[in-house]
């Protein structure tokens, strides 16, 4: 009845496959692969109940009233402090901006950014999240390859010259879906690539902070060098994703037109929260705390490699990851791992397939693994249980 | 640098005058009625805390994980409660979702339904967040003027017949920024022109619990006679702003693809805000602590009207608010307020200049003063040294 009355844009833009699927795994009897939720340990309960009770005592009625749009000081501070300690950055809190989550910092840069039909290379698999919001502004995505290095540079090359895409998004650590890594060499060779561009390079990075290497951050693409950066962060993985608490570190020409976007978007992102997490980061350890999770997440992400060894064919190639949530699984060519679901969903294991991340391509062969939400022996189940349903396809 | 990047969009977005002047009014000197903040007397601080403990305890970390996009089934259901019980109106959890505040609902809206140059009707003035927020989707606006009974009736007429609008946005109750109200009879009337029309129409009411008379809530436009009716409601006004929560009642088909736009702009809002509020609402007498709040603010705008009775000469009119945070000023045909503005900041006092509520319209002869942050004392100093600017232009 109401369709005469929708944009385009909305009905252009998919429906969320990864929540249909995720009905379907709500059953208890159901091993889910499927989510995308950090580990519940990784919220630092009884410090936040300390930090609520706190704020609360010294902030007074400020926790409740409406605040400004670029966000709480104390909280940019301490973002320009960690990323001047870690990366070098030359920044103030001027080049931060507070984001509902890191899902509103994707809206808010395809607002500022994108005209109808501007072209905007991702990787291929990209990031779901990213592909629906920018959606809305109707990108003309171009995807350009993914592997164990990170970009392919032949086909990178292709891309810049052949498209003179407006923006480029690329997630370089631990990447959603696949669990890949950009090496510090491949970062190199695509800075030479796209640095005379005229192309802006969004990097996303929700999960950088838990490699489970010690001592191995490989620094951003063109870190420093060009002011064409745009720099994402979120505290979903690292304190609360409940919170909607993200960032966006950019030169202050673009944090102020972001401002301007936020402002129509939602006012503020929620002060309480911003006051909590600000109280949460200045009294606690977050080195001490991010430890456990990347314990945790290691200990997961080998349960699951080792079960993935143990029971999958030798021609089923996986992400061995360096960190973050997720594996990738590529079966073999011409099979589809929608197919693949429908029969692993009646062995009561479940993922999500690849499909919805990519742009208009399906019946994929690949497939998403999340490790972060099941015990060494739940996941080695899961995964014989998939190896089963592999063998009907 | 940047401008070649940015969008159209954004490029014709007006950056907030509003803010611009909130910068100048900071200075402790100045009495300010430029604001749109509620008085925090209306947060109700003791029984807030008191919910986060027990929310702490009772659901773990579920306050803080990863939530589903509609919002919490158990605050949905609060509001589909109480629009039942005071509205009569049909509806279920399915037709409720919850947004981060109100301005985010906006920015939904125009995500779902406006194609660029899609026409849009709004009030003259209309709310300065709903312009920028349909500004940024390319909305053609045409304004309807609003008087002391509501919408112009002949001039809606017109407006309906010529430009065939896709949306009309108003706000009945206690508008903001004129704080007129709608009377019963030009609700049916509205109704009556626009019934039969292709038209969706949005009705924004964050102000419309505080009413300072008893007893008297008109019912919305067309209210339970139509299924193109959206409805818009917030907890900003009567418990807390900071918490950026609000929610949109419509038909299920229309919340479907509301759903989808939100999970591209935010996933979900806060939901630790959700439980919260959730568990305060449940707890508490919403009622009792609403009365507090009006008695308060109906206090302070019979302060402010009789000051203006007191010293303003007899051809400025004013609205005589029924409810709400604000009044409305128009000065002599001819004089700009914009003018009275640069006198009155010279003698310590602030309003909003009535420009930004208008569309393609400067220098007009309107203003916005906010009374719900100063006592009788202040607003009867503030409204006398803003005759004695009013003498100089």
């Amino acid at each position: 009845m109401f369709e005469k009355f929708f944009s385009d844009r909305i009905l252009s833009t998919p429906s969320s496959f990864i929540r249909e699927i995720l009905k379907v795994t709500q059953k208890p009897e159901i091993i889910s692969f499927a989510g995308g939720l950090p580990n519940p340990v990784s919220f630092p309960q009884e410090e936040l109940k300390v930090s609520m009770n706190r704020i609360a005592e010294t902030f007074g009625d400020k926790i409740y009233q409406y605040s400004t749009t670029m966000g709480l000081d104390s909280l940019r501070e301490y973002i320009v402090e960690r990323y001047k300690k870690i990366w070098s950055m030359d920044i103030n809190i001027d080049n931060v901006i507070i984001t509902t989550g890191s899902q509103q910092a994707l809206d808010l840069l395809g607002k500022v950014f994108l005209n109808e039909n501007d072209k905007v290379m991702v990787e291929k698999p990209s990031y779901l999240g990213l592909l629906q919001a920018f959606c809305l502004y109707k990108a003309n995505f171009i995807q350009t390859k993914l592997d164990d290095e990170g970009l392919d540079i032949d086909e990178l090359k292709n891309t810049i010259k052949t498209h003179k895409p407006k923006l480029a998004y690329l997630i370089p650590n631990f990447q959603n879906p696949t669990g890949l890594t950009y090496s510090a060499q491949n970062r190199k060779e695509v800075f030479e690539v796209i640095k005379n561009e005229d192309m802006i390079l969004i990097q996303d990075d929700p999960y950088g902070e838990l490699r489970f290497e010690e001592g191995k951050r490989i620094p951003y693409i063109g870190l420093n060098e060009t002011d064409k950066n745009i720099y994402l962060g979120s505290f979903s993985k690292i304190v609360t994703p409940g919170m909607r608490l993200g960032f966006i570190i950019a030169n202050k020409e673009i944090i102020k037109m972001v401002e301007t976007a936020k402002q129509a978007s939602d006012l503020h992102s929620n002060i309480f929260a911003q006051y909590l997490i600000s109280d949460y980061l200045y009294n606690n350890d977050l080195e001490r705390h991010i430890e456990k999770i990347k314990k945790l997440y290691k200990s997961q992400s080998e349960s699951m490699v080792s079960a993935m060894k143990k029971y999958f064919p030798k021609n089923i190639k996986f992400t061995i990851p360096k960190g973050g949530m997720f594996t990738w699984v590529t079966l073999e060519e011409g099979k589809s791992s929608v197919d693949l679901f429908n029969r692993a969903i009646k062995k009561n294991v479940a993922f999500v397939p690849g499909d919805p991340f990519y742009v208009n391509q399906t019946n994929v062969n690949t497939l998403r693994l999340n490790y972060t939400n099941a015990d060494s022996k739940t996941i080695e189940e899961g995964i014989k249980r998939l190896n089963e349903a592999m063998l009907e396809i």
